[in-house]
């Protein structure tokens, strides 16, 4: 009885990589949830110290080739971002490393220069929590997350570097 | 010019993802690294504050299909990790924020209970830096990584949890 009690409170504490039950619901301004968004490859990852998250930022094919190929400002259409948050939580062996813990939220920029002209070219869209509720009242939230990235339109309205790999 | 100027000096300070020139070399226990390790999924992310660098862990198929499944203590044969590691840096549009600077090393583990005996069923090996030279003056170099490791011997030696996604 013992080894089962282990894993099964091994499995609850820690958790490991689930799918999800099915699609989730659309984004107040109608942009769908890519269903393969946990198998694209990697752009990057941060740790925001203000919020105490921790952030990979996944990305889809026509991303990552635009990454390996420096073309990121402007970024091209069809370039998807999935930026996954988790709560910081110290590693249970290791304490001055910050791990993924509770998973928060689903943040994803979707370009297209033509279809988002009022948002800079790009779509956007959250899923929040394991039960993926979309994010926003109306499809005005865009304006929200807009006006965050705004700092930043200098580099196509992008926080995001693609991490430098060998 | 300023814009060629400023074109190149962005590619100088924040790099993109760029691919080798070809295959590193083999590790001093004879480990060949994964040439594809790029394309592989993510497993989780985690920030030392101990010596200032954000990882990244990615996983091959096997890897992958195990965490999803919660099959990780221990993980099957076939498994291999990918803990990519890069020097802290502050965004510079958030200052709260870390985000990957320079590339620091590459470090894979690689399952095979029968093979890997003297080292938990891990074979261990790094690559250093964008010329990615591996590490260790001789095959003896496993028994460091390995020692390392033993403070999680009842999580088959991996310090990386899978972080949770919906």
């Amino acid at each position: 009885m013992k080894s089962i009690y282990v894993v099964a409170a091994t499995g609850a504490l820690l958790g490991s990589m689930m799918c999800a039950a099915g699609p989730a619901a659309l984004a107040p301004n109608g942009i769908e949830r890519p269903e393969d968004y946990r198998d694209w490859r990697l752009i990057a990852s941060s740790h925001r110290e203000d919020n105490n998250t921790l952030r990979v930022i996944l990305g889809n094919d026509t991303a990552v080739e635009a990454a390996r190929a420096g073309h990121t400002n402007p970024w091209p259409d069809g370039t998807i971002f999935a930026k996954l948050v988790w709560k910081d939580r110290v590693h249970p062996d290791w304490k001055k490393a910050t791990v993924p813990g509770e998973f928060v939220h689903a943040e994803f920029m979707f370009k297209d220069a033509n279809k988002y002209t009022q948002t800079g070219g790009w779509g956007f869209a959250r899923w929040v929590g394991m039960d993926q509720e979309p994010y926003g009242e109306n499809a005005s939230f865009s304006q929200e997350c807009f006006g965050c990235h705004t700092p930043v339109k200098d580099n196509d309205y992008v926080f995001t570097r693609p991490a430098v790999l060998p």
